[in-house]
């Protein structure tokens, strides 16, 4: 069986591992103030342009967006997302677990323009009983969104300036954002995001290391006590150097950007392929998750050999599914797929 | 220097990091369910002879606390803790986080005893206006404690009895367990633990793992939906077999319980130190923390070869601080460590 | 001026302030355990023939909705609820404070059917990743509806027959009850309530009382410690009885359906002044809210003398406003508006 | 039975009734913006010599001290209070509820020094790991605190003078605040609460009122949204008007000073009776509790006319009660009182 099912079946880049074995027996203090993690942080805002950033470490995604999020509202605000946003959808209510409603805007193709945002927000603080509902206090957008789907450079700067035209922060989950930077349309380059926004975070287990996010906060009002909050959620990992490490394993040379450049490759390959065959898709997409519409017949050939992350029922004899590749997605399984998604939709 | 501050100063045992890479290509599914986990659970459940017992793996220990004790509380419930207790002192409030309050019973020692929870919960029950205080809810202890104390069987026995007899779950913060079971003088067994709580975690992070708890649930009654709770709280970590690997490493062939083995007796070797040395300890500790009270002039020289950990001042001149050891503790530092011990306390 | 704005716009019944002054220097103990709250239960459960049901008395609306739905909810479920309800869309997310997600179901009419919420419920129970998402723990509905709708006896029994079939406990909102429960066309008697639900309750703020809401639970699953869900949420009235003495007032000889009759009379007036008018209405209510669609000129007009509730924007011309009558609408009043309304529809 | 548990047990002055009937059928908007509220506030504002504050009416005590003090601290950040602090014995944890640890301090007479309050302030700051720590946000007292006992005018300059140096909120619950000022020593007055402290509430529940209490906000930065909370909270009473002509009719001309001063004027009777008689107290008190220690039969014996609130047992055979007035204390109850403890002490 070969697994197309998310980006997170295999381990990590093998430099990462080889950094581990090399740094095993060094002592350091714990809790994420080692020299690891302080070089990780150089490179990060390096990479990123953003030098007055502060940057942390936590381990996972949910742990991220929870730790962010109540650390930049105000008990009784809510944060705006779109309604098929992560936070929305799939992490067992960790954010109302905080006490904050997602407040969920329709979206197709699962970002927020710039028009919708703007209009919930004014429309609420002109409501005069306005108190007796969430105010919208920040707006979360994935970036690529959890459809695969990227904002262009133009939109996300509208978005940005409505966010900042009402004082409300903008956070971006980058649980993917190399696959996003890497993609071959996108005109999103990695100094652009701190400046459009002013608090991300850059995904390490989806690219490339074990576990790992890095949470770049470039708004000065957002910074304080931060460590504090990562400690409260149970994300301030005692042996915090094995987060520095792979990050500065990960930013010292490039290799996130090299290896997020694979995952784009091997997906234009299914994408190419889903083209040619015909196959319709639930997004187009960019990046290195691509949706293809299956008949169940075809979808049951192909289960036999790979597994897909199943989207939804798209109509009786329909499904969408997810095909994912990754940093560690081989070459040869790439090929394997290809061929047999245009042996079945040919049949 | 040499650091004697904590037990996580390391990354992991060589066996662990050997395991990662040859594992490292394998293809599994996310969050928990793969072979290794599925592994490791039947390990520990081997090791702690509980067969019927609920296994998980989280990440690391206020993660794991706070998972634990929200998952049995209803909401208007506090866990009863001995007032050093971890999650009493120094988890910044992750419980309260969860809208518990944490029921600090005064201790000399660490420990609870079973005739204060039993006056406490009785108390409770018997106050007319109960219903304007917090109801105990479940009992928290960790075994070894902060203090590097430990529990009798009969203690454990007694406590447990009185936990029942109220029909409130009893929780074992073993975050050293490793360090606990493995101390010289103590009668309580491995496969005691689950026959003697409702509800334990195994710590990883401090015993030779990167980092990792293993949670077993004995009581039925505590046993469903858990793995919400984990994922609500952050903890379910993508590539859950990394968690799996580990503790299938740890306990397949007793690894654990040897390198457990290793830190007490070096930390024996400090405390033979100790008390030839006349140095006074504030708690007398079995396991891999020791507590010496050092004169400030002392504790100054020592400083300049070795870290240790501040724990308080005792007076005008005295500190006490911990020494820790642990699995990767080097016989040689010990060596050199009780060596400047000797020296300086001759001075 | 003459107020329409909403059924709370002046203070009680005179019978209760009567009672209130007859009763002031009795010397009762607080927080709801003295007589007359026990009498008020006792004849609450005789009006509505649920003799082994448990009653507690709170405040307000917002913290009557807080209180019982975290009292009945797990940490990692939400509850299901027509995306128009109060505690969706009034409460500044009082129940995600409580770390509740509000699962918010599609509805033209502010009603939940069966059949969407079977469907909901049985698929996220079907879900392999389930514990990724928000588990469906509860279904509140509102009866009358936030848009003066009202279920069928037959809609309510199919709809809890689902609850019952998944486990999930119904509750009932019914800040308004009385005058659904007076509504002309309505089948359902009081009787029928507490047999179709887990737990309801009483609304009197608008429905001629001060304040106060009458929580009924006939689910014994629910029914225990109660009363420190109701302290924690701040809901326990120091002088209780305040609260007791005027559900006694409004159940001891029917008062609440009496005066319940009168906004539905005087409701019902509005309504054919409308019908006869040619009045567009957002909703056909049967009950004291009526949502009449009128041209901007129309209801500036109008405005000159009466105020409403200003619902939504119909059209660029075009607005719902909502009409409220209550126990304390003045016929007069009544008659006024109905001419001015037929004398500007005219125009 | 005669009453003296608490300040409670009568319903409201009658002034506030013929308010109540007198304002009955006015029409006013909902949710405190009517013009009773508006003129209650100007007459607080006048009363304490606050122009620029903000004032908010709340329902009850603990609601209003969960509002408060969750819309003053960060989310890890918890309240420093006397362990005998309302909000850490009596109110189920609402505080913890959420979210914040209630940081106790001990405390002989259910006050805070200043000292202690600045010595756990800077320990907590000067701690190297101090984000493993629940941060000190704000300081809770109550003035008179839960024994009665008051701050002289030098203790809360001193413990203000303290907050401000460390930049951390002092908030005073004032729920029997008029019999703290009402009291015969103290050196407060009313126009000094404001000026020492940034936030602190009336109590009307306990001092005429129905119910009700009044939040004084004076400190600008704490001002913003409030209204937000208080809905959030459930205590945005829907027939607001009911607060605002209670206040009205308390501080439109010294009513609320008024009935205080008969409150201490029974109190002091009874503390002058319990001196002459020899009966030990546990707290020498000022104010409108006292708490004298009986010995039990002397307590049986006294119980079978009058009804105290049992505070603890003290010995075997003495236990110490506390006796309350109130505003609506009849001179001849406490007249009766205590001839009769006369009586039994002299047996």
């Amino acid at each position: 069986m070969i697994y197309f099912e998310c980006d997170y079946h295999e381990g990590a880049h093998p430099k990462i591992l080889e950094k581990l074995i090399e740094t095993n027996f060094e002592q350091t203090m714990g809790y994420g103030v080692d020299e690891h993690c302080e070089k990780a942080k150089e490179y990060i805002k390096k990479a990123f342009s953003c030098h007055n950033a502060d940057v942390h470490f936590l381990v996972g995604g949910t742990q991220t967006n929870t730790t962010v999020i109540s650390s930049v509202l105000r008990p009784y605000q809510g944060v705006l997302c779109a309604e098929t946003g992560h936070i929305n959808v799939h992490e067992t209510g960790a954010i109302e677990g905080t006490g904050h409603k997602v407040l969920a805007l329709e979206s197709d193709d699962g970002k927020i323009t710039a028009e919708k945002a703007d209009e919930y927000i004014k429309s609420h603080f002109e409501d005069e009983a306005a108190e007796h509902m969430v105010q919208p206090g920040m707006v979360y957008i994935s970036h690529p969104t959890e459809g695969g789907t990227l904002y262009t450079k133009n939109e996300l700067e509208k978005l940005y300036k409505v966010c900042q035209k009402h004082s409300i922060p903008l956070f971006i989950d980058g649980a993917r954002l190399g696959y996003g930077l890497a993609a071959k349309n996108t005109d999103i380059k990695p100094e652009d995001i701190p400046k459009l926004c002013d608090i991300f975070y850059i995904g390490g287990t989806k690219v490339g290391a074990l576990f790992g996010e890095a949470v770049v906060i470039t708004n000065d009002a957002l910074k304080k006590d931060f460590r504090y909050f990562i400690k409260r959620h149970g994300g301030l990992l005692a042996k915090g150097r094995l987060l520095g490490l792979q990050f500065e394993e990960l930013f010292s040379d490039g290799l996130y950007f090299e290896i997020s450049d694979h995952a784009i490759n091997e997906a234009m390959k299914v994408r190419k392929c889903l083209e040619e065959c015909g196959v319709k898709v639930l997004f187009a997409s960019d990046t290195n998750q691509q949706f293809p519409i299956f008949t169940n017949e075809i979808l049951k050939e192909l289960s036999e050999k790979y597994t897909f992350c199943y989207w939804k029922k798209v109509s009786d004899n329909e499904s969408a599914v997810r095909i994912c590749t990754s940093w560690a997605t081989k070459e040869e399984n790439t090929q394997k797929l290809i061929e047999d998604i245009k042996k079945v939709t040919k049949g």
